[in-house]
């Protein structure tokens, strides 16, 4: 069995990403499959791996290459970027540097999994103000990541256990999000979300295409985007072979979805996508995350199988790119206490797509 | 302790609304408030208390005037309009005749909580087509009850388990939804519904008002609606002490609710009250309703405490209307099989507020 260089980016070094690194580190080196090497800086690590009371357990190393990464499982090998100034180190604030650190940490992955160093990458959040204050026109990682990549259609990818949703368009104000429902955006949608679930390893998959007004526009009395936009785009997919279905009462779809009807449901803005998510991963009783007050580990379900939950996927890239749910939680960053469940997931998801593409 | 009379209306002959009063009839007599009394059609309920197997335990009594409805908890008194032609009868159909009878049925309740006579109207559900076919201009219960009962500001509440939902607009596609947000219409929507936490027996009620845009416009980076509409309308609610909250990002304050952080959330849109609803519905495991799969009874939480699910709460009327949460599931009407969970929280939670409304 091969292994599978996953590379972690550090995120904000004044949020939680190194913490969850070094409380997460054991549990990804259970599953031999995965070598992650961090993207990041050392001395933050450090002073994390002391923050969660694991410093008699684990070690910081710094590797000069992806190569010379070690195999102890006791040790986070760490590709040393040394760009926070420890000196004036500090938790919860927005600040340049730490926005153009973030940068760099995902900017170095781009260009190591380019050149096929690492398999994929697994994102700690970044702060949008700080990587604004250092100049970055991104609105976050994905767009940075379609840019780098000369990636045109792309989808967000949420999954929380048996639910997977995509989105049409995510970070736009509403009134706009409900003009970027056209046929050809619908339709890319589709398209992006088949070819991630058949690269998630399911078997024919089904794709559950959201309308865009209540009850689906209950036949063209609320609404004629379904009719002139979505009904094309489905029925165009269902001519290229995809078993998309729809458009369906954004009311019902998703409960629908998570009862197993369809393997994800294409959104047609943010908010439709998100909200059934963050509800069923409340409801799965608290796990992963931090800083929403998310404090459980729930890394089974009430049967015991394990499942997957709080990863966000961009599908579409001809990278592979997971990353955690949550934010920076400044709130509580340094404090030792925000949850590895979520980067813990992402990184299995990150690997069982490498291993897939490495079996084709 | 006085006695709550509530006129159940049946809902459309050709759907589920006579199964679940019959198969519910008994739970609702088990609370001495509640002296219930149908509003339909007495010869459609005798053949749905034959078809749920209640005959030998059982009956229905028509009732010239609800003041005569009998004291006994065995059998089910309607004031019967003997609107349906029994001869020529059938299940699952959409008959103008049918939406006539439905309309019929809601037009007596209303004349009787005017007059008096009764305390509370429930309704079972309606069919719109059919409702359509028989000329009704109105897109369902709520549209009649604001127009017959001269109402301006009222607002569709949705109850499951510890999630309130009010809404500013519904039935409408979500380009109007998005027009339909004003300081006016959110302020009228935050206040109804403070005055029906009231009236629901919340004490000091604390009301989250949800952004328009995704995460409530990130500070007007993602739609203006919320710096311009929804922000002055939270002012002037707890300018006037109203404890409003808001705009709060719509993908957390769903789950922030569920929580406890809110008693009701108001939400911008059909869709986004909708689905965080019903997936924490799902997520209950299966109870009430019918036609959408739901099958348990769930009348208790895991704690085995009593909560509320499933119910539709008309807001801001000056009557008092409750409703089952689910439509008329023509698919398995006449089967027997349909849940009466719905339809009991509904009775149950109209009783509430008219002993509340008795004892001002």
């Amino acid at each position: 069995m091969d292994a599978h260089t996953v590379g972690i980016t550090m995120g904000d070094p004044a949020g939680i990403g190194a913490e969850i690194i070094a409380k997460g580190y054991s549990k990804l080196r259970a599953d031999d499959r995965v070598r992650p090497v961090v993207i990041g800086d050392a001395a933050v690590l450090r002073a994390a791996v002391e923050n969660c009371g694991l410093a008699d357990e684990l070690a910081v190393v710094t590797v000069e290459s992806v190569d010379r990464a070690p195999a102890e499982t006791d040790a986070i090998p760490v590709l040393d970027l040394a760009n926070v100034d420890c000196d004036a180190f500090e938790y919860g604030v927005v600040r340049e540097d730490y926005g153009s650190a973030s940068l760099e940490y995902v900017e170095r992955a781009i260009e190591l999994v380019q050149e096929g160093t690492i398999d994929a990458i697994t994102t700690a959040p970044i702060n949008k103000q700080a990587t604004k204050l250092a100049g970055s026109e991104y609105a976050g990682h994905t767009g940075m990541l379609a840019d780098y990549t000369d990636t045109d259609s792309y989808s967000m990818m949420l999954i929380e256990d048996d639910l997977r949703v995509t989105h049409v368009s995510t970070h736009v104000p509403l009134r706009e999000a409900c003009d970027l429902v056209t046929t050809e955006s619908v339709l890319e949608t589709i398209r992006v979300t088949d070819d991630a679930l058949d690269e998630l390893g399911v078997d024919e998959p089904t794709v559950g295409v959201a309308g865009l007004n209540p009850h689906a526009s209950d036949g063209g009395v609320l609404g004629e985007t379904e009719a002139r936009e979505i009904e094309p785009a489905v029925d165009a997919a269902r001519a290229e072979g995809i078993d998309a279905r729809g458009p369906e009462s954004p009311d019902t779809v998703y409960v629908a979805a998570a009862r197993g009807a369809y393997d994800c449901v294409v959104s047609m803005y943010h908010d439709q996508g998100h909200i059934p998510i963050k509800m069923l991963g409340f409801s799965g009783g608290g796990r992963g995350g931090s800083g929403d007050g998310r404090d459980g580990n729930g890394e089974s379900d009430a049967d015991g199988d394990a499942t997957v939950s709080g990863v966000n996927v961009t599908v579409g890239l001809p990278i592979i790119r997971t990353s955690v749910d949550h934010g920076t939680a400044f709130d509580i960053a340094g404090e030792g206490v925000a949850s590895e469940h979520s980067l813990i997931q992402a990184v299995a998801v990150a690997t069982d797509m490498a291993a897939r593409r490495g079996a084709r």
